[in-house]
């Protein structure tokens, strides 16, 4: 943890697109998931989950993640990724020049068993395929390995870090380019974080990418905040927090990523996403999922006056082709 | 900042009979401020602010802060403290034997002025007259002197830290026992806690004795733990998360009291609360506020299985007396 004033760039990941709308019973029409692409991108959203290769008879929110896959490799700069189950997934990424495909493992055996139908190490034998079948292709499409249920579960309970960084060590021995790890069930808090990321910097180093909070508890942005202080620089998010959590009714999913990009722009972190824009998108989804429960805090009381003024700031240095640093002067004291 | 798993007890002090009460429609009967200053005293809370002595024409709400505070006195082991706005107030509650009296400044001259009707640095001859006042009563009550809008005000913007560091010594210097930051408007990030933080501990030590902040923008517990890593040990919370903000309709008021312990829980600190019991005063209380709008997480989702069985840990080291440390191994990894 650095009490340093010197911004370090750090990337919001959307996932809405793929655990929020996977999550929720609308069907956002494939028009819809466009537009919300071009929105944050327009915004300054650099990557994007698009959706995931599953059988569209299991998650028919996803079938037309190929469309929007295509669409979204059209955006300059966008790096669009996707969410895979197993090697039919792979395929239809490498077909569809993903830049990245996410094959999520979860460290937890019995939510492995109930949720992938196969243990975690089946799911490394999979990744050892996935990454075969990629070389063979001659793809550039990397391959992220992520290490679900990382700090417990609900069916199981404890999940021992050993065991989590057992798997994620597997999974870099079988191929995958990156690793990272996930609080699916939102049990982590943020001592827990500092201890478990700690350890898997030191296993994977570069190749440790990044981290992704449910807020079930109300933890995820301190739990974000644990890791940022450890060096770690991606963290997946949610528009409004869409995605809730299946064994929480009512409950948040993940971070809202207009809370989280709040706290870290404020915290003088470059995300690169403007503000007021991402907020504009956040009412538009809203608009768009009637009935539908959302999240985060930010959207509501608005941003503090000081950040206003800080943000024209960014909006001038976004307009000069973003060449500028944040300046420290711009938080929020 | 530590990663170090060594429990550190931490306060986390009840403010939702004043802070929570104050801002809401509802005006809770004496009767059930006692029921839940009981319930919370029965539940392991050991530092409540009762109320505040204010002209009751202002806050019908705080009209019976004597009853409950004489009360809350009768309660074993509890520290009772009160809100004074001047030394009227101080006077009362001198009389009333309060634990402590925490008179609030406000950093921003123009939220002073708006609120208070004086100048931060009329409250500070205030708060020479109020402990010239304590000492020719030989009173026992500590003085706290808490300067709020100390992240920024939504009416004046920016609050520069070195004002707000004056200003904090110039309270300690005009007979303060100790003195605390709260960020009144919710402008505070993780980032900007650790470096005003970390200055007031240098400029006041062990006399500076704690954090208020309100989850406006939903970084209230980000910013508790980036308080922690600097060492802080007691935090203000509502109950709930009662109270909202004047100035954002609808949003959030001070950290939720339930979520805030059991992030320090999970995370091996130990705040001497029994959650099972926190959570369903919490059910008590919003069944006692109907059409009130309250907040947090935890109460929804309901504590993680792994949580649960350390919590049994916890309950047999309670009835043993609490002479038990937390074990480590109780954590959510």
């Amino acid at each position: 943890m650095t009490t340093s004033t010197t911004p370090a760039p750090i990337i919001v990941r959307e996932v809405g697109l793929r655990d929020g709308l996977q999550s929720i019973a609308t069907v956002l029409a494939t028009e819809r998931k466009l537009d919300w692409i071009e929105a944050a991108h327009a915004a300054g959203q650099r990557e994007i989950e698009v959706g995931s290769f599953v059988p569209a008879r299991h998650l028919p929110q996803m079938a037309d993640t190929a469309r929007v896959l295509a669409h979204a490799r059209t955006l300059p700069g966008l790096k669009a990724s996707v969410l895979i189950p197993n090697l039919r997934g792979a395929q239809a990424a490498i077909e569809g020049q993903a830049h990245l495909m996410l094959l999520p493992l979860s460290a937890s055996h019995a939510h492995s068993l109930a949720n992938l139908r196969r243990t975690p190490d089946e799911v490394v034998t999979e990744m050892a395929r996935i990454r075969a079948e990629r070389d063979a292709s001659g793809s550039a499409t990397l391959i992220e390995g992520g290490v679900g249920t990382a700090f417990g579960c609900t069916l199981q309970g404890e999940v021992r870090p050993g065991e989590v960084l057992r798997l994620m060590q597997a999974l870099l021995d079988a191929g995958a380019d990156q690793v990272s790890l996930a609080d699916t069930v939102g049990y982590a808090d943020p001592q827990a974080v500092m201890r478990l990321f700690e350890q898997a910097l030191r296993l994977a180093g570069d190749r440790f990418c990044g981290g992704h909070f449910h807020d079930t508890r109300g933890l995820a942005l301190a739990n974000v905040h644990a890791a940022v202080g450890l060096g770690v620089r991606r963290f997946d998010a949610s528009l409004a927090g869409i995605g809730g959590c299946p064994h929480a009714p009512g409950a948040s999913g993940n971070a809202a990523t207009e809370d989280l990009v709040f706290m870290l722009e404020a915290g003088v972190h470059d995300t690169g996403i403007d503000l007021p824009a991402l907020l504009a998108l956040r009412q538009q989804l809203v608009d768009w999922l009637p009935g539908e429960t959302t999240h985060g805090s930010l959207w509501r009381a608005g941003l503090p006056r000081t950040f206003a003024r800080a943000s024209q700031g960014l909006a001038t240095a976004v307009s000069q082709g973003r060449a500028q640093a944040h300046q420290p002067g711009r938080s929020t004291t």
